[in-house]
């Protein structure tokens, strides 16, 4: 039975779970849910996820949500197929794609995720971006993109010398940020930019990325 | 040779990965970071890990940094011993594990974390808490543990009708919460109540617990 996967092209939360399906080539139908509608205050929809948030996968009888945990676990049942992202051959590589992947969610989630909601998310609401609040959260980056710098001046990659789910939880969000005024904290770095390059050069996240068109219209 | 923690028994993310070990019955030495001297800035301690924050696991020749990332590779490593924390054997229950264990991290923790800031770290400091950000938070909290409250009306735990690594990564916050005028929050929804009860009767919880004397001097 082919995956389904609830979200939409161009929520950041959904494309990070998009481009692992890609990588592991992994069939999925994507089902697309209505936010303006709130499609994800429906009943059917918090059955699935009582928090009201895309995306969701199910598979057969299983149903998950969290972007993070849904891409890992794709990454887990499908370790034989495409891009070995957890590195399950070897211990001491696997424990680093979890610190690396934690370091996303820890440290670089929230000070680029405010950045994304006050450019992208609140125009669309009508609301003032606030420029403070930008600001702030731009100074928490840059000093995350210094120890970035550092460590990929050592390895091509985060956890290593390999692509893997720590990198690929990066690029819903840097993507979007590289649309904002501020992409001269990524590209003014050189090892941070090598690496930001290699990663959008890659097959599976072009193809994520021709649905992320949010703030185009604006 | 036995595994070395760094970090401090009172820390919330020291305490998270202790009571990972006590459940999996690893033997460890804590090896006391001074933050009060800057321990964790000295170029010994950021070659270990560059963010300069505890905990850090040295397992023979493997470092790590991250605490959840620790407790899920102690958690991993060793599956065979004491509680199993993952559900490694089954591949449905691993993922609800994933699916819980990101919830405390991207639901749990943003709401609950600068309550216990405000409210313990600050005065420590010699600052005066902000009521209206803990305010903000015991409302973010309160939409979170609702939904717990129905989730553990059907299940005994998190993840299921067996306890995880996801129950687990919630006591260190908690405890503290606890400790606070608002645990009316976890005592007036029955279910989160009675979860919370089964967790801290754990033993290797209340071996954690005996540590935790953060803001006992104040």
């Amino acid at each position: 039975m082919v995956l389904k996967l609830h979200g939409l092209s161009v929520s950041t939360n959904t494309a990070r779970v998009v481009a692992c399906l890609h990588e592991k080539d992994v069939e999925f139908e994507l089902v697309l849910v209505d936010l303006f509608a709130c499609g994800n205050k429906e009943p059917s929809f918090l059955a699935k996820n009582p928090f009201g948030q895309i995306p969701v996968l199910e598979d057969g009888g299983i149903t998950l949500f969290e972007s993070r945990a849904i891409s890992s676990y794709v990454a887990e049942k499908f370790k034989e197929s495409g891009t070995d992202l957890i590195r399950h051959e070897s211990l001491e590589e696997a424990a680093l794609v979890k610190v690396w992947t934690e370091v996303e969610s820890q440290q670089y989630h929230p000070a680029i995720c405010p950045i994304i909601y006050e450019f992208f998310g609140k125009p669309v609401q009508g609301l003032e971006p606030d420029q403070a609040v930008i600001d702030a959260n731009l100074v928490k980056l840059e000093k995350v993109l210094d120890v970035y710098e550092t460590k990929l001046s050592s390895t091509k990659y985060l956890a290593g010398d390999f692509y893997s789910l720590a990198d690929l939880h990066h690029f819903p969000y840097t993507f979007y940020f590289m649309k904002t005024p501020w992409g001269s904290l990524i590209n003014d770095r050189p090892h941070v930019k090598a690496w930001w390059e290699d990663i959008t050069s890659r097959p599976a996240l072009n193809k994520v990325a021709e649905g992320m068109t949010f703030g185009e219209n604006q």
